[in-house]
């Protein structure tokens, strides 16, 4: 029997999702409580491996095994063997051809920047501290550029183990709220480090820089080099995968944003 | 010459506001810190204590001093003197007839309520985690027999110094978004544990133990049995002081929110 889990975390305690020999990774805890529930090793399949320092609102992975539990008993026997800091808020029975990874159609992740002069005192490790002005409007219109399939070798780390550096973005939406800027992106997969970097570029637009069209340069020119900083992990957020309706697997508002043939094409 | 100064503070390591002998207090942090600026001892006055493991986006202290200091360099110096959770947002130069808690004509608190079957992974100290389902409709409609000026004796805590049981609150807001229902107060002044008071009853109106009107017999019972349980601290957030606008001090957009009659009445 496959199982899929939802998973909250705070990143900042730990060494990313993967599995790493020695050092403290969210899968580590997350295969261990597992196990002890299941009463068997089990090793988990995650729809995205997050950095180091990076949250995620809704993980997702898949394991198989043949202990006999309730979905509500799988959440809570769960818990009670997890750090307090990563928490199953779903669990949920798949059929064996769903995969975490590989079923997914679209991803999404948040990104948030506190934007004033001093540093916070709340939610210091969960934002990205930026002092200089930063003009949202601009930002926004920056993101135009990146919508659609493209190369995105300008955003990608230089250890990405991507075979292709082509990704498709659905929607990025810039908002601001008092000092703070959120940074929403759905597409249907992300290369390694590409979401930091997309807004390490907003970054240099949003201070004003350089102008909205650099934005196209920098993915024309298809070289990180081209690019700005790679922005903090602490202000990124996984926020949810998505999958076809058949494996019964709810979805979260940022989905019902995407345009009806996005949702269409993939999903059939 | 008097400073006042606006504080944002995670108040989880805390024990409270106030300075204590032999406990870790923001007040001996902050006094220590502008101590170390301004080259003398300080002891600074605040607008409102608040209890161990509550947070602030915007305590409002003053303090005396003959140091002459820019607006930045307080700012600046005594953050760099200051522990991580804890920031000055703001300086100002104030007339020697300001005092941060008598001149203070409202106040405003806000409350998170993390309302779903499992316990959080983000922000477990910062709000406070109510697993029965909530109708937030109904503690709106709760809310509407705390607004004016009643004695909340039912609403006070035991060891509440306050000469007198009334106090008048302007508005009540209480909206949800997702998961999280957030319940914002504004009132002249606060008893000791009064915002938690009022949200232990709201939860017992949201959670369908007892009628939106029970809130008025709580109130008018004068008795502190009467009413519910004294909700958690970590999700109250003491959200902002408002003074007169002769002492110059900017006031955030909740003082917007209210009505212009209650503007009017106060600053004159």
């Amino acid at each position: 029997m496959r199982i899929a889990l939802g998973i909250e975390y705070d990143g900042t305690a730990y060494h990313g999702w993967q599995f790493q020999e020695h050092c403290i990774s969210i899968q580590a805890c997350v295969d261990a409580a597992i196990s002890r529930v299941a009463n068997h090793p089990v090793r988990s399949t995650c729809a995205g491996r997050t950095d180091a320092g990076v949250h995620a609102l809704q993980q997702v992975v898949h394991f198989d095994t043949e202990a006999k539990r309730t979905e509500y008993a799988w959440i809570m026997g769960i818990n009670s063997a997890l750090p307090d800091d990563i928490r199953i808020i779903w669990a949920v029975s798949v059929p064996a051809s769903f995969h975490a990874r590989n079923s997914a159609i679209a991803r999404s992740y948040r990104y948030c920047i506190l934007n004033r002069r001093v540093k916070p005192a709340l939610d210091r490790h969960r934002l990205c501290w930026f002092y200089k002005p930063l003009d949202e409007t601009l930002m926004q219109s920056g993101t135009q550029y990146l919508i659609g399939e493209h190369d995105f070798t300008s955003f990608r780390s230089a250890g990405c183990q991507s075979n292709s550096p082509f990704r498709r973005i659905y929607t990025i939406d810039v908002s601001r709220k008092d000092d703070c800027i959120w940074v929403s992106i759905i597409g249907n997969a992300f290369l390694h480090h590409m979401v930091r970097n997309i807004i390490g570029v907003l970054l240099e637009v949003g201070s004003g820089q350089h102008e909205p069209q650099w934005v196209d340069q920098v993915l024309k020119a298809r070289d990180r080099k081209a690019a700005g900083i790679t922005a903090s992990s602490s202000g990124l957020y996984f926020s949810g995968v998505y999958y076809p309706n058949e494996f019964g697997i709810k979805k979260n508002r940022e989905f019902n944003a995407l345009p009806d043939s996005v949702k269409r094409v993939e999903i059939s």
